[in-house]
């Protein structure tokens, strides 16, 4: 059975053409960067033109600096445990923002530093499950707060928070301004000169590069004390052996999903083969899609299925070869209800029946019409043997 | 001209088997552990026999932890700042011993700790270029030592500690002991039960694994604060996606580096090597090898030649397309004194003048008979247009 990956908010699929780019780095071109043989001298023109690539992605100015790192967990551990050594340990901001929907790197990290004597507080979302610039304006303390740090978008519901307007609430308010990218590059355009953003992170693996690679952009002339202490690789910002082969083709990945053309087919191709998806989702009796789509990544649909537990729903579809999710796979593993739809104010029973159906450029409307066909047939058995579906009520 | 790396202690070549393996983790195997569909639990026991191997491979015991993360900077730092927030910063253990010598990745985090207020003692090492017991325990303080960190070998000379004896000591006075085993692990025996040790940090790419990923061997029934807060993953222990194809390929690496099979070839054919390029050495006027070769690394040479500048040495071995290094590759920009040449008391002019040859299981006799050719040429070459040099003097 051809199986169909729609989970690409979990992980991607490397692009075969950026394998390409990283296999002479896992052959001969092995040195290490800091070496002043050949074997280290010779991947340095490979390495600047993957910076190169990941500062046009971003459009990042070129006096801005990003490091490559492990991971968008590391990039965020990195920021907000450096704000805590830099401002909540040593002076009057102690105080951070966030909200209540962002991925455990960032609010687990953020209880932590709680736990640590930082003031927190946690925006919920609106109706529409998006963070306002007006619950912040009212949160934020001037001159208190340190950070705030909001994601760019949901890994759940796709749904895109205004960052161009909380990025400048913070910075009125003299506070640093953080968000999560992991799920913004390749279906929006990020550009952290358009949005003031101070610290961005992102990761390799969910744009077609491979795991084990991340970065993260700070602007120019602010200091962070870094996660990792060591040697002087990223100018003593982030220690450790530089993973030559992840950095090049995380360049690559990025290039080729922030292009004009990627970003076009994105919100296109794979935005009419998701709403194809979400209108046939609609037009079943007694299900819910969350968040306006004109307001979310055009890959995402988190849909609720009234009756059908998240799990039962994703085993059959797994059956028949098609890979979903119900909710963050980070979080998977202890079946709770979604945070998003806690904070939406959507019911428990509707919190576990949500099933998230993540898109890529790499399907096809071939794998969308033997997806709707799945679902179709899917929901009806389901629900005729489900205990608890009464339709319409 | 074929190059010759004898270069292996900053990093390694990816053994092709090891390519292979990891080879399908970049293609069709690209599913997130996490997730509940079959690209998911597909990788799940690919990622069972890689941590079988690691466990094998230092001989942990099944109750304890293997941490797969990003590099041993990342299992340092790990260990160090756990250590500062669960004991530095909250009971009366507020003192840690370390080594003179360590790498970078031990020592700079040290030097943060410090700043912090934690309580901080640096061994020095012997004439011999070794951490004693007798150092140790002179230095330990029953009850408020909470840590001891000493590298099992040390990156530049290769000489090996005596941590079986410093991690009795340690626990004799109720510390925890660390170790650094990044250059220790495919060169000597490794074992975590036979050695005290209640954290142990390795890299892949030392032993002919990728670059970017590492683990932590964690005691059975310790814990520790996370360095990266965020998912489950690693049972909590360390957040952020699973590097799927590193773990498995580290998985490889660590048997084919570990078996008794390797470690004999590697204590006879890479030692063979090794000694007839140091005798070689040995026989030139006005050359010191750091270090009795009985105490070091197999693969190891730290070798002075007086009158020559190691920068220009290695640039001269460069152009004869001979891979070797001025020191640790970590520090090799700041182009500073050996901290071990310092530490042993050794002139600051001989300190100036240290190139390290460090081989691996990948060298062969025709490569090492071309490198003593080659070195015997440069060495009266370069001599005979040093200012400095006098025979003898």
């Amino acid at each position: 059975m051809e199986r169909i990956y729609l989970d690409n908010n979990a992980t991607t699929m490397i692009d075969p053409e950026v394998f390409k780019v990283m296999e002479p780095f896992l052959k001969d071109k092995f040195g290490n960067p800091n070496s002043l043989h050949s074997f280290g001298t010779e991947v340095h023109k490979d390495m600047i033109k993957a910076l190169d690539q990941l500062y046009a992605g971003i459009n990042a100015s070129d006096e801005s600096d990003i490091i490559i790192n492990s991971c968008a967990t590391e990039g965020n551990n990195t920021v907000l445990k450096g704000i805590y050594f830099d401002f909540i340990q040593n002076s009057d901001k102690k105080h951070i923002i966030t909200s209540q929907i962002e991925h455990p790197a960032v609010s687990h990290t953020i209880n932590f530093l709680e736990s640590l004597g930082t003031k927190v507080t946690r925006l919920p979302v609106s109706p529409e499950g998006l963070i306002t610039p007006d619950s912040l304006k009212e949160a934020i303390i001037k001159d208190e707060t340190a950070l705030v740090s909001i994601m760019w978008a949901n890994n759940e519901t796709g749904l895109i928070n205004p960052v161009k307007e909380l990025a400048k609430i913070a910075h009125e308010n003299g506070a640093l301004f953080h968000t999560d990218a992991v799920q913004a590059i390749g279906k929006v355009k990020v550009d952290v000169q358009d949005t003031e953003v101070d610290f961005l992170t992102f990761s390799a693996h969910k744009f077609h590069g491979p795991k084990g690679v991340g970065g993260l952009y700070i602007r120019e002339n602010l200091e962070l004390t870094p996660l990792f202490h060591g040697g002087e690789q990223m100018a003593g910002k982030r220690a450790g052996t530089v993973n030559v082969p992840g950095m090049v083709a995380m360049g690559y990945a990025m290039e080729l999903a922030t292009s004009t053309e990627a970003l076009e087919y994105e919100n296109k191709f794979v935005r009419s083969l998701r709403d194809r998806l979400e209108d046939v989702i609609n037009s079943l009796d007694d299900t819910i899609v969350i968040g306006d789509r004109n307001y979310r990544t055009p890959n995402t649909i988190l849909a609720s299925f009234k009756g059908i537990e998240g799990e039962s729903f994703l085993w059959d579809l797994n059956q028949n070869g098609i890979a979903a999710s119900t909710g963050s796979a980070c979080s998977s593993e202890d079946l709770e209800a979604d945070p998003t739809f806690v904070a939406m104010s959507i019911d428990a029973d509707l919190a576990h029946t949500g099933v998230r159906f993540s898109l890529s450029r790499f399907n096809t409307e071939d794998e969308i019409d033997r997806v709707i066909e799945v679902v179709k047939k899917s929901v009806k058995r389901l629900r005729e043997i489900s205990s608890t579906y009464v339709k319409g009520e």
